[in-house]
């Protein structure tokens, strides 16, 4: 039944050659790559103006120049990953790229960072875009944690069927999406260049403002900052593209980048001259429209490209967490089974794990971006810093032609998110903790999971000039508990492996040992009854006992015990509870003891 | 660690022979027996109180004629169970009574049912005694329900250690509960009889009422019945009680009986005399006696006898509930785990039940007394009254001599356990109507539990001219995914068991198909590989496939197939997960198969 269950969700299993990759084309590409960074703008104009709000309407002026310091980082940003893109044309992901260049400890924090990092991509963009429906529909609002979680599990079991990331379906919602926002911000500026607008009484650029103080001022940037997560995405995916890979990579970053821009700008400008304050049950992009269109169809389709975009967001986390997690896995840092592909093809545990993740965080937040985004961004800003250094570490190392001018883009990209980084923890210490516990925690877990792996192999590898250990002692051991069929099968086994069996019975009174011990004379099957009194009722620790005596006794590498347990399997599965599992706490008692086989034989009920 | 914890909360283990009953004496047994019964006349008057209440209250001067009625049903009772104790020296609970005379189906309703009813017992006393502790103090009241789950896993707690229904400790509760409630009835008639107290301006008795129905008498009437639960209790130990049993036995019973009615009486003359109105956050008790004494050192005294004699009513379901399911699992109607006893010699499967179940039942019902109290009526009168029934069909089966008077004394309890019986049914039925499908539902299951354990007898069963079986063809299978450590020794060990061995290789592709067999090649262990190209990366299906082809080669009764699985046992237990457990799907998969043994080859990391 969970067969079926599994077939319906996910779809028949997939043949290992089936599995293909298709190359993308750059109208496709900034489809598929852009998702992650274009959806930001969709919630980090609203953070900058959340802090504001903080000191007062009369500060909103402010997020003006803000934004303008955003827009030099981003320029700064999209100059670096050019560079990455050259370097690595088979993919740099951070890990890859601090790994290679600044040692393993640093490859794991940017790979730690990342992993979690998606989690949040997917918790935060689920979020946002919930948001944008109950903005919509206020009715909703009560329910957004469990619109997110519900919109959360219809990802993960797509991508278990193996939603591929270049599906042509799902390059339209980007396309929308910057349709969309292009259309609030031309008609918005026309209404404000034709004075049809109503201007929100918003102070003018440069009005002074009491109470506004440089670390307002940087925590409104570092907010702002949110809007950049995602522009790594193109530069993790250089191979995905035609030839000439990086030359059509470079390109579709620089047009990602100018859009973004151009829509993060838009829209701040747009918030400011119309006076739009942020609201606890209507994102400011809601308000926004509304207020633009009123609400209308075009109101209604910019809140739905606004979600479909954000989930598409969710969905880049989905094909970027296995991925990493299965090349961590492969670097032996990460739990081996990352590496499985499952039915169809995709690394199931890896979407699962990702699944649950973000599934419990958007739980623990109650769905409330507010508090995930400055977590989000300090996440996505370790791994940014890691890989501009890094760069500049290959830059020296290898001095290039030219190497000089790259190594100045990437300092300057390098200082900046190192700046940005570090007013994360000053300005928002108070949610940004988490993350100074999690990296070393996590360096320890990769550390940890590393030793293991090599110590298991150390253990399994067979010298060259090992000879085959060779068995000359085979005691088998069968506890019972009566004479029935069960046991007269379970002795002929018995006897089948070995000239060496022993029966034991385990009694809680002497009659009852009496009693057996007459009644196996008189059956006579042909193998020694051992009785053991158990005072305390226990079946285990007896047998135990008994199986340790014999260990000592041929304490030698050629004995080996077998103990033969009888398994009964019912027909209908509740009638499993009545039965007394000893058979099960022998197998899982046993399990652990060195040189003890523990050999299950099934007996099946007819009836 | 657990079994550190285990130890711990429930202590060392103690040797079957340590098992022993003590006799009781008279007045050990009443404190002992009697908790369960007096006890409810914490919640009895009030119950009363409450369905009055609704009329108005002008209404309340019916609890007086109300409270006769249910003395005169507490004398019939008395009477019943004085015989059902001669006629059972033995212990003469309803389900045996029922079994014995009525046939299976009725003793399995009456045990059902009072199974049903213990736990009830349980949610019921436990609720009802930390409303004794609300009531004292108000501002626990928000945590009620989690004060009432706690007393109950500290009473489940210490039943598995094993506490004695019999401890000295637990008799003072009993008789400081009668010395409180005497002392509040005495006082309380006292001051009204000096007229120092205050009359509560309630209607003189015969005041005619408008809105009163026969309806509603009769619901007032079945309600207060609750406060008749428990006196069923000392018919069911008599063998505990010191020689001659039977004769000690019934002086209890009459004690029991007197105390209990001369309470239930005071309780309710007072209430009405004073006016107590019922309140959701105070017990009619707690009015009373803050009414009577104010609220100092008496009021605490009468709120924590009240509280800990509940508690200890609890507890008598905890000794009861386990010795019944074991009882009826021994005649095959339980699951068979009911009847293992514990390391400390309790029927912990029973107490764990019962602790589980009453814990369920209070979170369900927010603890909230009042609409537990009309199901656990119904409980207990369901098997009331198949105990009288049955004793009426033992007179007119056996008809000892005087058997007309005891035929009478019989009829008449059961006929007003009949009229109670169906009072609840037909003014209550919107809170008892469970019980109309409970009755049914486990009559079939304790049917099913029975046919399964007798289908299980005759399967097991070895006829006497039976011959053992022969195995003559064994065949070994090992899968391996190397050549490692591991794999080595499982085919060492496999070697020791057969001539004939095989092992398999599983392989995702051509090019790892190829090298194994190379390096197999090499190795030279002395057993034939078979590789199989897995299309599916599924590890379970092609091995599946390949043991069926072996089967159907081997169609018969002498062949048996084993599957050597090694089972990694890593040092750190969390290490576990970084094993893809292959070994523990091949287990499961296979445990249901039919002549394949699954024998588990353990192999222990030693870093």
């Amino acid at each position: 039944m969970l067969t079926k269950l599994k077939r319906f969700l996910i779809g028949r299993p997939l043949k290992t050659n089936e599995l293909q990759e298709q190359k993308l084309n750059k109208i496709k590409a900034l489809a598929v790559l852009s998702s992650d960074a274009l959806s930001s703008v969709a919630y980090g104009p609203e953070q900058i103006l959340i802090v504001l709000a903080t000191v007062g309407y009369m500060a909103f002026w402010y997020s003006l120049p803000i934004a303008l310091g955003i827009l030099i980082l981003l320029v700064a940003l999209i100059l670096s990953y050019r560079q990455i893109i050259y370097a690595y044309p088979n993919g740099g992901g951070a890990y890859r790229v601090a790994r290679e260049n600044l040692g393993t400890n640093y490859g794991l924090i940017a790979g730690g960072s990342l992993l979690i990092d998606y989690i949040l991509t997917v918790a935060v963009s689920v979020s946002a875009g919930t948001d944008a429906l109950t903005s919509a529909f206020p009715g909703l609002h009560p329910y957004n944690v469990a619109i997110a979680v519900a919109l959360v599990i219809v990802i993960t079991i797509l991508n278990l069927r193996g939603l591929s990331e270049s599906a042509t379906v799902l390059a339209y919602p980007v396309y929308l999406f910057i349709l969309a926002l292009g259309l609030v911000i031309v008609c918005g500026l026309y209404d404000i260049l034709t004075g049809h607008a109503t201007h929100g009484h918003v102070a003018a650029v440069g009005t002074p403002v009491a109470g506004i103080s440089l670390f307002i001022l940087l925590k409104a940037f570092s907010s702002g900052c949110s809007a950049l997560t995602g522009v790594e995405a193109i530069s993790n995916a250089v191979p995905n593209f035609k030839d000439p890979a990086p030359r059509n990579a470079g390109k579709t970053l620089a047009i990602m980048g100018c859009i973004l821009g151009a829509l993060f700008l838009g829209i701040i400008y747009l918030s400011y001259w119309y006076g739009i304050v942020p609201k606890a049950d209507e994102t400011v992009l809601s308000q926004l429209a509304s207020h633009i269109f009123g609400r209308n169809g075009i109101y209604y389709f910019i809140q739905a490209t606004t979600m479909m975009i954000l989930v598409l967001a969710a969905n880049t986390g989905f094909s970027a967490f296995p991925l990493l997690a299965n090349n961590m896995a492969d670097d032996k840092y990460m739990p081996r089974p990352f590496t499985v592909r499952g039915d169809r093809l995709g690394y199931s545990n890896g979407i699962l794990t990702l699944g649950f993740a973000s599934i419990l965080l958007i739980l623990i937040f109650h769905g409330n971006t507010e508090n995930l985004i400055p977590l989000y961004a300090v996440g996505v800003f370790i791994p940014f810093t890691l890989s501009q250094v890094g760069m500049i570490a290959k830059w020296l190392r290898q001095r290039p032609k030219g190497w000089a001018v790259k190594l100045v883009i990437n300092l300057t990209g390098a200082l900046i998110c190192f700046f940005v980084l570090m007013t994360f923890f000053v300005t928002k210490l108070d949610k940004v903790w988490m993350a100074i516990l999690f990296i070393p925690g996590m360096l320890f877990i990769f550390r940890a999971i590393h030793k293991h792996y090599l110590n298991v192999a150390d253990q399994l590898r067979i010298p060259l000039d090992s000879e085959m250990p060779v068995i000359t002692n085979h005691i088998v051991v069968v506890p019972v508990a009566g004479i029935t069929r069960v046991v007269e099968r379970s002795i002929a086994y018995a006897k089948s492996l070995s000239e060496n069996v022993v029966a034991v019975y385990i009694g809680f009174s002497n009659e009852s040992i009496k009693e057996m011990e007459k009644k196996w004379e008189a059956w006579d099957c042909g193998v020694r009854l051992v009785t053991i009194h158990s005072q305390y009722r226990s079946i285990i620790h007896p047998l135990s006992k008994f199986i340790d005596t014999i260990k000592y006794k041929f304490n030698d590498e050629h004995t080996m015990i077998t103990v033969v347990v009888p398994q009964f399997i019912p027909k209908r599965w509740w009638e499993m509870v009545l039965h007394n599992q000893t058979a099960l706490l022998i197998r899982a008692y046993f399990m652990r003891t060195k040189n003890v086989v523990i050999s299950t034989y099934p007996y099946t009920f007819k009836k």
